[in-house]
């Protein structure tokens, strides 16, 4: 630490602070609602999410009884009254004790509508044009940032680009006749002399609805292609440019994407074009140093603006959620120490890069102050730049030290302004923020000022002590997990498509498929390879001439032959303990895991699923694998029944016996390996037989168990076609137990063909059977869209709909229907449909061309009984395509209501209220999936208790239930209730048995700790 | 607390201690392999268990071989070594270090016999006699006990009594000869001028093998039979005739036969005979006044010993099993006070009481010895017994100090003798043993002597202060149990016939049920009584003449009308809460508990169960009220899923359905409430259809569900003929669940017709079907006979073998067949047969005269396939009988050993070892119960692994398993793997959700306490 720089920056924070001594941001001043509002959140957790919340919701809230119902909802629960903070303006209006309801409505509407416009510089082009003169007054430059980022279709990417192209037009009318503000700069028509007067800032995921990481250059040109020529234009009205950084995600195309323009030979001359880097990356002190190598390597002056980051909450939980390493610092002083760093080095190459300090942290800014001068860095170099709204009081400090300060200006509708509201409103009430800790909490100035690497020392340390006080306090208790076999259940990460290695990683692998294509597959027997006489070509979808395999199959004799093996391996495998049987999974995990590149390819080829689920099918797999290794360890120690003395009484499972698992072919490897690992670990050897559209497939699982050393006869593969050997094998009189996934049409037949008992049989045969759905999404009128458009169009027609869980009938309510079904009916026209392999495309072929004929037959029904809202049927030449289809107008009568049709088929219904959406979701057989998008607190509470299906979704689509956390199953005609990948799953592969040993002995008996003794 | 005689006995504690200073009884000897060896067991509590295990187990071991193989597994488990102790003197011998197994094997029998003989006089009556005399030299008086008092048949009673006239005889010759001990009494051919010489005590429950405390009279009268005969020729020896006291159950009857025999004109002018008291019994000072009371009502002088009580752990352990409350002290000083308390009582009425003060505790007798003084109590009216072979220094220190010393001694064979031995070392290295204290610890003189009433406060203080201390532990840990809805389950207890209100209860309440006999049962329906035009009679088994009800039954049009009523309530129903569906069960339980007797005496007249049996039927019932209620709080709470934050994922379980429930006749309480009340606990409306045979008793589910107030149509009472209505219910489509216990023909049937999914039907059914058995017991070569024989007997024919978990075949070792066979035989032969409701008969007629055809049909298979042990054919001329009959060479080939009987038949295997014996367990179709009974510790391993039933007992019968303790059922054949009254059953009456809500809105989300956050 430079302790004479470090003396300044305080010294130079303390003269800050000074000069803006008694002033507080609005948005703290008790003295009104906003104040007393923030106050009260602050201090009550729940009532601040709450808040928040409503604050989201608000814009759509279009008649004062949704707007009364809501304000109910949210903040009188459980008998209490609505906080009287809430009512506080209403009251004082002087109205008295006995508001109306519609009045308090609309008084607290208007207030937090006021609370918004304090953050957003005007709701038009005309409003922001009056706010910009105004700043300008003060002293203030501006940029100008767009709200609405949120595209569903590139119909909305295209509406978005033209609002900018509006705001350019109107501003290039305006700028001219501004003075610039006042500076040193050589640039006499620019503000400071330095920097142009129109300044424009915008987010580049908004301009490609269907941008994805995991096809980067597509979505760098198609943005390209839209902001190219604003760039022209603002380059014409001589304005500035900055391209705003979002979510990681997005983090590889925006800088590919600045740097493609910034190069462009158009534009090579023109350096008003900046980029923002985020300080809470762990990573931008290093794409601080490639940015900056690249523009001295292409001798292009750059600018960057240097923020500490808006998405702190959403990054670090999506890493979470996804099993990925976050990539944001977890210490907010670690931020502030990365910021210093990277501006440091930003300011240090001040000849190639103009700096923008993006900050509210007076600590933040005193240190770039200070580091600036002492490293001599111009003037002209740098400025500094707050959000409109945000922390008065610093910007005026800023304006009376710094003087180059801009200010940050969202402009636009209120229903995007909304969510910008509550990003706002997160940030200035968070625990750490220093604006709350400055000016609400009105903490110490030394520990604002402090340096933040002093700040992390005690953090850490005070965390490790509280850590260190837990693990002492669960160690007294005895609860300190004890030590198992296996690290805790962890799902395994999605793939990162942000991650290059991880995209080569796939066209690698579909190349290495292809190359063994075409090989004959044996059946696998007792820990043998068998050929077949018989073998079954398997193919690519997309392009049926590709043979992916030979498959041999099994008759009746390779199933007899099977079934003797597994049986010869039973006995031993009964009696292999759990601890063993569990390490056989967690090894197969291990050679899953390994080998994942190679066997999401195979899905990609030989059923057409597109990359990330195909990934995510084989990482389901192994998430079955590992779950089932552990919940076998919770399950095979006897439990002790009961606490009477002189008796030991205890529970504990065995395994059935022999198993058929019968698997389908749409999650080839996830499905088939769960079903075969719940048999397996619970001391059940298997009978596998694949689906024949998903042979080669599910040949993966002989590699897996192969190179395991899982003994012979326990696993044994026998793909065959079911007209030979499905029966035979179901009512095989050896097999104890089925485990089956597939249509319902099959899961009853074999229901029912299993229960008959035949001679020699020694169980009750066990089916555990997963059928169909016919799942429904309900759009309450609340809903939000910019979530519920993509996640209706990803559980529809992911995977073409091939998917038990898929949704097929969307239930919209009357008053969103019209801006819902728009919006969908946009997005779906925006999707690329073609082969899976090329990961741009969103939807391909259907997994077979057996299957197309049915899928076909289905949408001419559909299109016979409602009116077709999108049919996209301009279709690939070759491959076993089906136009996609969204119709309106369907009732339960209709047979597009009640069947499953296993295809990119969607039946839009219209509900009267959310009741009628309710009772339209249950009118069908089946109850698998459903979802409901609402944020509606009471609907959602009658949706948990009425929306009956194995699998509700609130605020989230209908596909993608991960292992543990989702149990997967439905009940009525979607299954018997099993639930894959969850506590009760293993124990249908088990008989319980009790043994209760009689202790006393001539009337003495050892006493247990846990006896109910005297 | 008279302080004077406290001085007083302390002193004289102190004189007597100090008359045998520097001595200490041989077993404490640490010089010698027995002092040694139990130093070891006091030091190490699992050592112990496992050496009085062994002595208990040791005279089975009849070769070298199998002593040197339990010598293995008691000892050297878990590749431990023989410990040294073991080894010492056989390496004494002189021949080193390596001693072979069988060396070891036979020196260690040797020491454990010679410790056995120190506390046994002899093992016959030539040795006793030798032992007296060497007694009398020694100046002490004796009192003779035979060993082997566990009888099971009344030839064993027959046996044990003419051991006693045997030695009685041997005495006679004997006694004339010896000098009468010194002393100051009138009768000078008396010992001690008092006592005769001759002194006998006997175990009253020896001399009658069927004696149980539900007939106390015929117990009485057949004890008399044998004693009185035997008190004759003691009386005409001059003799003295104690009845020693045993277990509580048989106090009441010890008592009545004191008085009786003291008080019949044959002997009321002879005194010579006593009685013994145990202090350790929390009503000993009530039973002493009592019997004093009565003397001196009927002026007729009796004699009483005092003693401390020797099964204090049998009786606390059988409280506890059977949910009594305890009927001992469980503080050591309480039976101290209680001693001193009932001695000064006895000495107080010395004219009316002789006083034998039984106790090896200085502190004890020195209060008896001062206590006499205190009185004036004239020495010839009491005198000092202790038990031969026990604390030798005592009996030195009282002939010192008292000069009256009578020796307890045993004689008899080494097997019971062992058992003896084991009681005797219990008692010598329990922690509270004033012996052990005394010689092995060393514990201070003041502390031995303190008043008992001082030790107490002391001792509670403490145990107060640890119960608090641990309850501060649980508090501080958060595990102190949360206050619930109910208390924690406990067993509903048996019924105690020791107490004459409950014996008074059953014959009340037969009287009363035969009161209303005869009246016509109407259906319930949708909460409405509904008479049908068809009646079926039920009858008295016993007495076919004797109508028990019309019963109305249900066609179709009433299984139409209930369906129609359950699905009316199903909505209601299934949205109650589970802690309002829990109470209904809970106040259901409270009904049936008020109403035990009652219910309990109809099962006695309609399906001629026994009282014990009937009264536990009604109590299991209670259980399976009492455990669901409990069960489903726990199940119902949603459980969190994962701790991902931004999303909360519940699993959480609904109702299935319409429930048929389809209950068998011979648990026609228990069983039908139990499926009943898990579907109704669980949220489904119930179709009940009682048996036939069962249905007036299934008559008591409506009248506990009505006085509940349980919402109309939930419970539905629908007996009907099976032809007329059982398919039709079985496969309506209207029913989502059936529950089934019954036979496996019906369940097969009602498994298969289910299967097949109707026009309209919702659901796949669920089927819970418990079926059949064909339970084996394993007599094993080391088996405990005693044990073995009764639990057999009552496995087989309790209940008239009419349960599924009834042993119908017994596997026995070879070289235990003859011992094991030849004493079932007797014991069957023993047991009364007749109608239940007579409480001697031990087996009654089989439920309805409709069963008696095909048993008298498999009777007639089992005689022709095998050879006749025993047929009890004189069965009484009215009601439906059938032989008792257990049949010897049957062979798995054999329907006898294949085919559930259902009635009393039992096949005999012979096996060449424990493994065969396992083999032929396992060689049917059923998995229902089985038992072994052994004491190898390994075979009893190989059972719990091999012996692959639902319920295997180890040491116990096959029936009788409990709620929580022993959750019930099997596999294969006899069911499908469900379990009642266990933690898996209510899963399956429900189907699980998941309900997922994304918490996060606008990238915030709010964070629970439980995420996976950073």
């Amino acid at each position: 630490m430079d302790q004479q720089l470090e003396t300044q920056i305080i010294a130079r924070g303390k003269e800050f602070f000074k000069s803006i001594s008694g002033e507080a941001p609005s948005i703290f001043n008790k003295g009104w609602w906003t104040g007393k509002v923030m106050d009260w959140a602050m201090k009550n957790e729940d009532f601040k999410i709450q808040l928040f919340r409503f604050v989201d919701v608000l814009p759509y809230l279009n008649t004062s009884e949704s707007l009364a119902r809501h304000i109910r909802e949210y903040f009188s629960g459980d008998g209490m009254d609505v906080p009287a903070v809430l009512k506080f303006s209403a009251n004082a209006t002087g109205i008295g004790g006995a508001i109306t309801g519609k009045l308090m409505g609309s008084t607290i509407r208007s207030q937090i509508e006021g609370m918004g416009r304090q953050f957003i510089i005007g709701e038009n082009v005309k409003e922001a044009m009056k706010g910009f003169v105004k700043l300008r007054k003060d002293n203030f430059a501006f940029t100008v940032d767009l709200l609405g980022e949120a595209t569903v279709s590139e119909e909305e990417s295209d509406a978005y680009a033209l609002g900018y192209h509006e705001v350019v037009d109107a501003l290039a009318k305006e700028y001219q006749k501004w003075k610039p503000l006042p500076g040193n700069g050589p640039h006499k028509d620019f503000d400071w002399g330095s920097s142009p007067k129109a300044n424009f800032s915008i987010k580049p995921s908004a301009l490609y609805s269907q941008a994805k990481p995991v096809d980067q250059d597509t979505a760098v040109e198609h943005i390209y292609r839209r902001l190219a020529p604003l760039y022209r234009k603002i380059k014409a009205v001589e304005g500035f440019l900055c391209i705003d950084m979002e979510q990681v995600k997005y983090q590889d195309i925006t800088i590919d994407l600045y740097k493609r323009l910034r190069s462009d030979p158009e534009f090579r001359d023109y350096p008003h074009i900046g980029v923002v880097l985020q300080a809470y990356r762990t990573d931008v002190q290093h794409t601080a140093e490639q940015l900056i190598g690249w523009a001295k390597a292409e001798k292009l002056p750059i600018a960057i603006r240097l923020v500490k980051g808006a998405y702190w909450d959403y990054e670090t939980l999506m890493a979470k959620q996804c099993g990925w390493p976050i990539p944001v610092w977890t210490h907010k002083p670690e931020s502030d120490i990365a910021y210093e760093k990277a501006a440091r080095t930003i300011l240090e190459n001040h000849a190639w890069v103009y700096f923008s300090c993006g900050s509210h942290n007076v600590r933040t800014i005193s240190a770039v102050m200070e580091i600036a001068k002492s490293l001599g860095v111009p003037e002209d170099r740098y400025e500094f730049q707050v959000l409109y709204g945000m922390g008065e009081p610093v910007r005026k400090g800023l304006l009376n030290v710094a003087g180059r300060v801009r200010l940050y200006c969202p402009y636009g509708d209120l229903i995007p302004g909304m969510a910008y509201l509550v990003r706002r409103l997160l940030e200035n009430t968070a625990n750490e923020s220093f604006l709350r800790q400055s000016f609400a909490d009105g903490a110490e100035l030394e520990r604002l000022l402090e340096n933040p690497e002093i700040t992390l020392k005690r953090e850490l340390k005070q965390k490790d002590a509280e850590a260190k006080a837990k693990a002492e306090r669960l160690a007294a208790q005895g609860l300190t997990p004890k030590s198992d076999l296996f690290p805790p259940f962890a799902n395994e990460p999605f793939i990162d498509f942000t991650v290059a290695t991880n995209r080569q990683g796939f066209t690698d692998a579909i190349a290495q498929i292809r190359k063994t294509a075409g090989r004959t597959l044996p059946l696998f027997i007792g820990g043998k390879d068998v050929t077949a006489s018989e073998t079954l070509p398997t193919t690519n979808p997309a392009k049926p001439s590709e043979l992916i395999a030979n498959v041999c199959q099994a008759g009746r004799p390779e199933i007899d032959a099977a079934i003797a093996a597994a049986t010869a391996a039973f006995p031993a495998w009964r009696d292999t303990p759990a601890e063993e049987r569990a390490q056989y999974l967690h090894k197969a995990a291990a050679v899953a895991r390994r080998r994942m590149f190679e066997f999401s390819a195979m899905q990609v080829l030989e059923v057409g699923k597109q990359w990330d689920q195909a990934y995510h099918d084989v990482g389901e797999g192994i998430d079955f694998l590992e779950y089932y290794a552990r919940d076998i360890l919770r399950l095979a120690p006897p439990r002790r029944m009961g606490r009477a003395p002189g008796e030991w009484n205890h529970l504990f499972y065995q395994p059935k016996g022999i198993a058929a698992v019968i698997a389908p072919w749409n999650f080839p490897f996830a499905i088939a390996i769960g079903m075969v690992s719940a048999a397996i670990v619970t001391g059940n050897p298997v009978i596998f037989k694949p689906s024949s559209i998903a042979s080669a497939i599910g040949y993966n699982l002989v590699e897996v168990f192969k190179e395991v050393g899982l003994p012979p006869g326990v696993f044994n593969y026998c793909p065959g076609r079911s007209a030979v050997m499905g029966d035979y094998l179901i009512e095989h009189q050896a097999i104890s137990l089925i485990a089956f996934t597939g249509s319902m049409d099959v899961g009853l037949h074999i229901v029912e063909r299993a229960a008959k008992v035949q001679p020699g049989q020694a169980q009750v045969k066990r089916v555990i059977a997963e059928m169909g759905g016919k799942n429904a999404i309900i759009i309450d009128d609340d809903a939000d869209l910019d979530e519920a458009v993509p996640q209706v169009l990803y559980s529809a027609f992911g995977f073409q709909g091939q998917k038990c869980s898929a949704c097929s009938r969307v239930i919209v309510l009357d008053s969103i229907y019209d801006k819902f079904t728009s919006r969908l009916k946009q997005a779906v026209q925006s999707i690329d449909i073609g082969p899976a392999e090329i990961p741009q495309n969103f939807m391909g072929p259907v997994a077979d061309a057996s299957l197309q004929k049915n899928i076909i037959a289905a949408i001419a029904v559909a299109e016979s009984e409602g009116k077709v809202l999108v049919k996209r049927d301009n279709l690939p030449a070759e491959g076993a395509y089906v136009p996609l289809l969204i119709v309106e107008g369907i009732a339960p009568k209709h047979r597009t209501a009640q069947e499953e049709i296993f295809g990119p088929v969607l039946a839009v219904m219209r509900a009267k209220n959310f009741d009628q959406a309710l009772e339209l979701a249950m009118s069908t057989r089946f109850a698998l999936t459903g979802a409901v998008f609402t944020r509606s607190p009471n609907n959602m509470e009658k949706a948990r208790k009425n929306f009956r299906v194995g699998n509700l979704y609130l605020n989230k689509g209908t596909a993608g239930a991960m292992v543990e956390r989702q149990p997967f199953g439905g009940f009525m005609m979607s299954g018997v209730g099993s639930k894959t990948g969850g506590p009760d799953y293993l124990l249908q592969f088990m008989d319980p048995r009790v043994v209760t040993e009689n202790t006393m002995r001539r009337g003495f008996t050892p006493i247990a700790e846990d006896d109910d003794w005297i």
